[in-house]
């Protein structure tokens, strides 16, 4: 039987799972592709921690990527992270003509199209599902099946951490800080949680999803990012007597003249199909105007749901190699750029937490604050009287961001307030 | 710019929802293949219907198939529907060489690895995302992008027509047969409605999916069928209470030694992602031993969801007619029967809804004939009590279908027995 070597670039959580899955799954694989696919090659930093590993016992463990080069595999999974030496190898793999499948989010989110050009050049195939929502099969569904429609909007949930701390803190009660404690120990948010709670992580895969449902060149840099640090125990409860949960979505939206590009958390209607996606899973919420909504659920992370994208990249890349048919179904390739709408025209609903003082004539001044910057209040609500402080929650009409931040300033001067506690969008339930 | 002429046959809803795609969408499309896809024929049994439509103004609206084939267009779209002459017409456009698209699960339930050989032998594409689920890609998807899986099971709820009545029932609290008319009025059932609530049509799909998923030949005939006509309100409301929704399931299962195909209605836990699906929406869960759940979620029917679908086809399709690739990714290829798994060892929990007589000892009589067939209840509560009647209801722990025909018997012939209401599976959350 015909064998297609593979080197891997790493061999953590989610390098362990690809071998996993081809050692565990071979039968599966070879009957689909007649053909054996065997890692030869693992490059790492520390050889000695992998020295032993009986997943390994007939693979080259190497710190060096000139070994694994010289071996010329005709496949290469980078799944070691971090943009140097990452893109490095990349490009020399590519430029050495052999097919990249990499679960790189950070790197596809920065040089995607470039990666792309040059693996077209070559006339070799590199593939990133997994670089967006793990085991979830997004981007050639977004690129392929739907290829017929202007994509209006992407909503994705595509963080982890961000949504188990949210599901805990609505499921269990528990406090941000106690949630986040628990998410770390879980091993779903890291000793630095910077990177996921603050919205980093789901703005990347935000610019590799709307780069290529816009076909457009999107990076990191266009999307405007707000985390959940400041999501309280008080927000859920609140959001969950009114029927929302709150969610951190990354959102790219069609607007007349650019799109709009932001990650920000919101109250989420619980009839919204995108409500029901709970903990550490992802789901990815598409509207075109041809198709209308559809919505892709699953693993966002972990070692087999990753590995199992990163292996259907490697599967299609095999047919292509077999059918002598690599470098043509590339997708990223875009490297147009596309207008980007200003953020502070956007318009949604907000909520306000607002600790004021309890006392007559609060309400008419806090109303024309709103009043003044042409925001419409569809409710007002007294949640709680602590000693001489009234806390009131305030639900707006759709209104467009810069108002907003124009009654926030107006409302902080107003002598009868405490504290603006927190200002979140509150997602419309819409059509459906 | 180079053209790829398309031939319609067909231009019903979905023939129409494709010729507006083309129209509206034509600049996205060229955008992506640099190759311009216009419609030239159109087959249709009544052209006088079609004269004056101002779409096909540029368009040969013929009723002689030989007509189309003799301007030997690069792709064929089948979008007429039923067996024949759809078989013989698809047969002989790919013995000609022509790329097929279609969208008809009747044909593809029944030959689609006869027409799958043929296409290849041919070199050229033969797809039908369209088939199953109208604009959600999932065949593709599930082939491709989770091709590194043994899939474990796939639940879906694929009829529209079903799942509009169904949750008509459980929001607007209507009867089956208000919920139908309505169903019927919107134009979302026809007007003889057997092949969709007695599950026929879901079936159909259920043996696309189960072909492509267990990579196997699974034909309509393979699926035992249960249908929606005999669920009451008072089933809807008693499932509420117990925060459960009914829908109509497809479900293919890998079971030790095979594969058990069966469409029933089921008490779906509210906390699932599957109850969220509703009205017209369409979803498919799939399980596999690498991703574990993904869902795929959206329009299941429809004149423009449907023509995303099949537009994807043809987007994909002149994509590999310009690389000269057509012929060399096919699904749905599989000759080999796999052994099907007896439905009778297939466990679930059951709900059953009981009118006995309302006097002492009918319960110590019923929970006997539930004990003689080795059933463990869960559950009985005692609903209502009309004049010397009591409605009670039932849920059992999991238990073999086969335990459950025999309990039905035996509660038939209980002294006591008024009317066995109805019994319906209960899925259980799981594990998630
Ligand atoms: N984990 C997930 O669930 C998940 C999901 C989707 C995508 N991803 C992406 O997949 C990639 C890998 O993630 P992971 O979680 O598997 O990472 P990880 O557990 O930290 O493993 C990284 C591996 O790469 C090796 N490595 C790192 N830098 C290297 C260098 N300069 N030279 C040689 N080897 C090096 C490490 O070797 P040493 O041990 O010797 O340092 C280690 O074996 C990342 O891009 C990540 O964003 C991960
Ligand atoms: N509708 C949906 O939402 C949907 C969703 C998924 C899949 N599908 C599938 O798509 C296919 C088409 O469905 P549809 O709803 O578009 O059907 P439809 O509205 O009934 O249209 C059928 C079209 O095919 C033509 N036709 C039928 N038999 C013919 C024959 N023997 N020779 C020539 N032309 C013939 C009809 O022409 P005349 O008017 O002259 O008879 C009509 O133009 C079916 O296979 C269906 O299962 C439909």
């Amino acid at each position: 039987m015909r064998e297609i070597n593979i080197a891997l670039l790493g061999f953590g959580t989610v390098g362990r799972g690809v071998a996993e899955v081809i050692r565990r799954n071979s039968k599966i694989i070879e009957d689909q592709i007649d053909c054996k696919l065997r890692i030869t090659h693992v490059l790492v930093r520390n050889t000695e921690k992998y020295r032993d590993l009986d997943i390994l016992k007939d693979v080259v463990v190497t710190d060096d990527f000139n070994c694994v080069i010289d071996a010329a595999p005709e496949i290469i999974i980078e799944v070691m992270g971090g943009i140097h030496p990452a893109k490095e190898y990349i490009f020399e793999a590519l430029n050495h003509r052999i097919n990249v499948v990499s679960a790189n989010k950070d790197l596809v989110a920065l040089f995607g199209p470039e990666i792309m050009h040059t693996a077209t050049e070559n006339k070799v195939n590199f593939s990133c599902e997994a670089s967006v929502a793990g085991g979830i099969p997004i981007l050639k569904p977004l690129h392929d099946s739907l290829a017929a429609n202007q994509i209006e909007s992407i909503i994705g949930i595509v963080n982890g951490t961000t949504n188990f701390i949210l599901s805990d803190m609505d499921d269990s009660g528990v406090s941000y800080s106690d949630a986040l404690r628990v998410a770390q120990k879980k091993g779903y948010a890291e000793a630095d949680p910077t990177n996921d709670v603050c919205g980093y992580d789901a703005a990347r895969k935000l610019a590799i999803l709307a780069s290529i449902g816009f076909r457009a060149n999107v990076t990191f840099d266009d999307v405007l990012v707000e985390g959940i640090e400041k999501i309280s125990q008080k927000d859920i409860q609140y959001a969950s007597e009114m029927n929302y949960t709150i969610k951190l979505l990354a959102v790219a939206m069609r607007q007349e003249n650019g799109i709009a590009l932001n990650v920000y958390p919101a109250f989420v209607p619980r009839s919204h199909p995108l409500a029901s996606v709970k903990g550490s899973y992802n789901a990815i919420y598409v509207t075109g105007n041809i198709v209308e909504d559809v919505m892709f659920y699953g693993r966002g992370a972990g070692s087999l749901p990753t590995a199992s994208a990163v292996m259907g990249d490697v599967i299609s890349t095999a047919k292509h190699i077999l059918n002598h048919s690599t470098g043509t179904e590339m997708m990223l390739t875009e490297t147009k750029r596309i207008p980007f709408y200003s953020s502070l025209k956007l318009k949604n609903a907000y909520y306000f937490r607002l600790l004021v003082d309890d006392m007559t004539g609060v309400l008419s001044q806090i109303a024309a604050a709103y009043a003044d910057n042409n925001i419409s209040i569809r409710e007002v609500v007294q949640k709680s009287r602590i000693e001489d402080a009234a806390e009131l929650m305030i639900i707006t009409e759709e209104t467009p961001r810069e108002n907003i931040i124009h009654v926030e300033k107006a409302l902080q001067v107003l002598p009868c307030m405490r504290q603006v506690a927190n200002i979140i969008r509150v997602m419309d339930d819409g059509k459906r």
